[in-house]
């Protein structure tokens, strides 16, 4: 029998914001971060993004590249920015994708390719007090 | 010369809810997490609060005691909860508080006792991105 399903770490908590160099000025200058990742683009999702690196955890910082981006509504509405997901890591995407749904959660699309090149989902922020909940597949190695 | 001022580990993050018992029953029946704290009133800050406890962080699942609560408003707006702060640890409230007013940053009243016993003190959102930070003085000893 396997082991009951579980979140594990929370591995980041997605911030989406208008200005990728605003952002990374704002974490670097005013809460003194030093350990911030080269923003790259992810045009299958829509996205730039970049990682704010803590002693434990990460900001992902989330720009939209267009119009079409999922997220440029969000950045219309919150034109400062704001929190935009919370990411649990699970052992198994697939095996995390099929006790959402055995337990009525609802799934948005397919497991795809995240920022951490390990897939992930996302879970309807209905499901969860009103949050988006990211879940992505524990990166093996040398992360 | 003190070290340079950064901030450390994500704490935890602020998700307000309208029911503490249906936030935890989400967490445990849907993402089984097994280490959700006893929930307690802190009504000097109008909320009642438990902690779902992760492998590195924590969700703070936080209801407001009353309609004089500081997160009435947001619950308000947000009927089935949502994203409401992040916290990072830093090592000494009140030099956090004066970098924090040196660069220029609205610092949300003065330092005051959070849930995890140690002061802490709120950076308004405008200054990061639209995300209210909660900034938490590391417990030092038994944490």
């Amino acid at each position: 029998m396997s082991k009951p399903f579980t979140i594990g770490p929370l591995n980041h908590v997605g911030v989406a914001v208008p200005s990728l160099p605003d952002a990374i000025e704002t974490y670097r200058a005013l809460y003194g971060a030093t350990d911030i990742t080269e923003p790259f683009d992810m045009p299958a999702q829509g996205v730039k993004v970049c990682f704010v690196n803590l002693p434990n955890s990460q900001i992902e910082l989330i720009e939209p590249l267009s119009e079409e981006s999922p997220i440029w509504n969000f950045v219309q509405k919150n034109p400062k920015g704001g929190q935009h997901h919370v990411c649990f890591e699970v052992d198994d995407i697939h095996d995390a994708v099929s006790v959402m749904k055995e337990r009525g959660a609802t799934v948005l699309g397919e497991p795809r390719i995240g920022a951490h090149g390990t897939p992930i989902i996302f879970v309807h922020p209905k499901n969860s007090n009103g949050v988006l909940i990211e879940l992505m597949e524990t990166p093996k190695g040398d992360h």
